[in-house]
């Protein structure tokens, strides 16, 4: 078998076969496909699509690629949720708790954010103490222990995705829906977990833009899940502007912490609660949303879940004196309010745009070794349908210095969508694909 | 400008605007564009084609790329004439010196075959003595005094077009339409004639295979021509079949002065007055086809066409007896007919097949850098429309041995297409693109 012929028949509109997918996979983990040959089949891919069955091949052989990590020494159902990556979306932080405390073991794997999305590993690291980078079998012990945890990827993790995943970056391909959905579901499958909670983001602050688009990559990614033997739901949620309304890593984590205290934004509380719902229904620990749903309430309200959140920071090395002190945990030097020039109602945020501001003040980054800082962001003060008049906090911008802050504004500034009417109301939640 | 912005305006379907192209071309000829990148942006030109005005402006750019030869010290309208490539093609040969006795001066840099094609070099190559490295100015001289001359491609003609095809070449972009013709036409444009006669091959032998791709081709290549100011015509010719009896080179040599001296296939001698009538009204030698026929049709029964040939190949080094005693070019060890196993009608060749069982005996390269056999190939017995009864020859073979022989006799058998009734007559003109 030759890779030219490999890239014609994917030119060609045609269906890997698995003896393809095999010398495809073989090919990248060992680095004897060039470079180029690579691109030129991805840019394929691009066009021609994948078939479900083809999207499924690739992945579980992507997932094979590398080291797979076994959970069954931890008991019970284990649900991963993952997210396709948002503006201010710390919903992990919440959600793990909540769903430890209603009984369920979280044992998740994230990354680190790049470009507009953080990542949940940047946001944890904001706490100081906290480890994420815990030797398996000690972190296996803390999960079965606390019922809890969250570590950064450890280990060689489907590498043919790393190379993949580094060319598509540089070749215009990174926007495909069956690399997308494979490069996420071939990680997924190899960190091990029972089923998968998948919440695809949908509008301008996310990879799908639209709500078709992101129906596609949801049923993809589901059918490639279900395929490989792993209980698979896809939520759809909106990315039109960021979740609540924090966004930076320490904001970010106070605004989990307010959450689980009963204290936070609607919508974050919300998307915590569907997503733990769907987690419960997966792992058998609730027979229907209704039930899964009163499960969570009951624990978000009682504390038992900012308990959960308390006990699992404090085994994995992090302070928990920061739920009670919040100022403990970095904050940034300059804190500024940005005023509206306008007058009206919040019509939307270019929310890609809010996340490049914010990565530019230092809470992401550009490129994979940039540094991040911990304390600065921005908190959003005005949501889509509240009012605003002329001279009035939009936001809040937490910098390194007046300069930055001073140009985070004016992006803030230019990111708001005013209108003279009342929008109509942006839901929350799109859909599911089960 | 960055490489991964013009990839992805080309995903997109954006034509590229003059500043991109720009950016390519001396990217691409100053090494700064890594091949993944290139080969994403070919793949991305696949699905996404270029507009004529578009594939014209980087043809310029990339004829601009390298040296550029002035053909203006030999008097005359210089017309060039190129072929997209076939089996047994071996027009350039017949057509040189036709055109050249009617008083239109020839002055033709040519290529090496690769793969089922032949290219004009490697046949006059056969010719004892014949020199295809001459210095330009040595090449010029000859034109200006004996009317005509053949070479190689010398200096670095449109370095941007090597890097790219390598590439193509690997990565399943050579059947791009723009990129073929901006490739081709790229190279005319730097070759500096005045005019052009294209020869698109159609067929099962040629690298379009339909009379629809062909078409778009050509049509591309005299948009891109004319754009330039240059004068160009294209004229579809079949490739259904080999193109005269003969492939391989000294056998076409042989055939090709046949041809000449009025003895040859009646497809290579009308494709060849049709090329040569095109370019003697393009050099305004003639005012229209059937006047500039005439003259053509004259110095070939004349025997002035042949006197030329004879004149050019002894002032470019060759030993001009060959055309009395073609047994004095190179030939083959073993001389096998290849008799029919069926009866019936030619309904039709595996024109590529052909090209194929050629290039394997030795005539021609899987590689750039393989060697030629000059005196190895195929002579195609019986035609399209041929009667044929079981037992008769339909081939000879001209082979190093008779194992090889008996592989190319075999394959030759395979690539026989019979039928019980005469097919229909299948033109060898589909049309002209003006």
């Amino acid at each position: 078998m030759r890779m030219i012929e490999i890239i014609s028949r994917k030119r060609d509109g045609y269906e890997h076969t698995e003896e393809e997918l095999d010398f495809l996979v073989r090919g990248i983990t060992e680095g004897r496909i060039p470079d180029y040959q690579l691109a030129a089949w991805c840019m394929a891919v691009y066009f021609q699509g994948m078939t479900p069955r083809e999207a499924r091949n690739l992945a579980v052989k992507m997932a094979a690629s590398g080291e797979q990590i076994d959970l069954s020494s931890i008991p019970g159902v284990k649900i991963d949720k993952h997210s396709t990556g948002g503006v201010g979306d710390k919903t992990s932080l919440v959600v793990a708790p909540l769903v430890a405390a209603a009984g369920v073991p979280v044992c998740k794997m994230s990354g680190r954010g790049l470009g507009h999305t953080g990542g949940t590993i940047d946001k944890l690291e904001s706490i100081p103490g906290y480890r994420t980078e815990l030797p398996i079998a000690e972190f296996f012990q803390q999960v079965r222990t606390v019922g809890l945890g969250i570590t950064g990827q450890s280990g060689n993790l489907v590498p043919a995705d790393k190379q993949l995943y580094a060319l598509r970056d540089v070749t215009g391909t990174v926007e495909s829906i069956p690399l997308i959905a494979t490069s996420i579901m071939s990680k997924k499958l190899a960190s091990g977990a029972d089923g998968f909670v998948l919440d695809v983001k949908v509008g301008n602050g996310a990879f799908m833009k639209s709500q078709e688009e992101a129906e596609r990559l949801a049923e993809l990614m589901v059918a490639i899940g279900k395929s490989a033997g792993r209980q698979t739901v896809a939520v759809l949620s909106s990315m039109e502007q960021p979740l609540g309304r924090a966004v930076g890593n320490a904001l970010e984590v106070k605004e989990a912490i307010a959450t689980l205290a009963g204290d936070g934004p609607a919508d974050l509380k919300e998307l915590s609660l569907v997503l733990g719902a769907q987690m419960l229904i997966l792992a058998g620990a609730a027979p229907d949303e209704e039930t899964a749903r009163r499960k969570l309430e009951i624990v978000l309200s009682s504390g038992q879940a900012l308990h959960y959140f308390e006990k699992w920071i404090k085994a994995q090395g992090g302070d928990p004196s920061i739920i009670d002190h919040p100022e403990r945990l970095p904050a940034a030097a300059v804190v500024r309010k940005v005023l509206s020039f306008g007058g009206g109602y919040v019509s939307g945020w270019e929310t890609e745009a809010l996340g490049l501001t914010a990565m530019r003040l230092g809470a992401g980054r550009e490129r994979k070794t940039d540094p991040v800082d911990h304390g600065v962001g921005l908190i959003i003060e005005k949501k889509i349908g509240d009012r605003v008049v002329a001279g009035e906090v939009i936001a809040q911008v937490h910098a390194r210095s007046e300069v930055e802050a001073a140009r985070a504004a004016e992006e803030i500034r230019t990111a708001l969508k005013l209108s003279a009417e009342p929008p109509a109301r942006a839901p929350l939640i799109f859909g599911y694909i089960v």
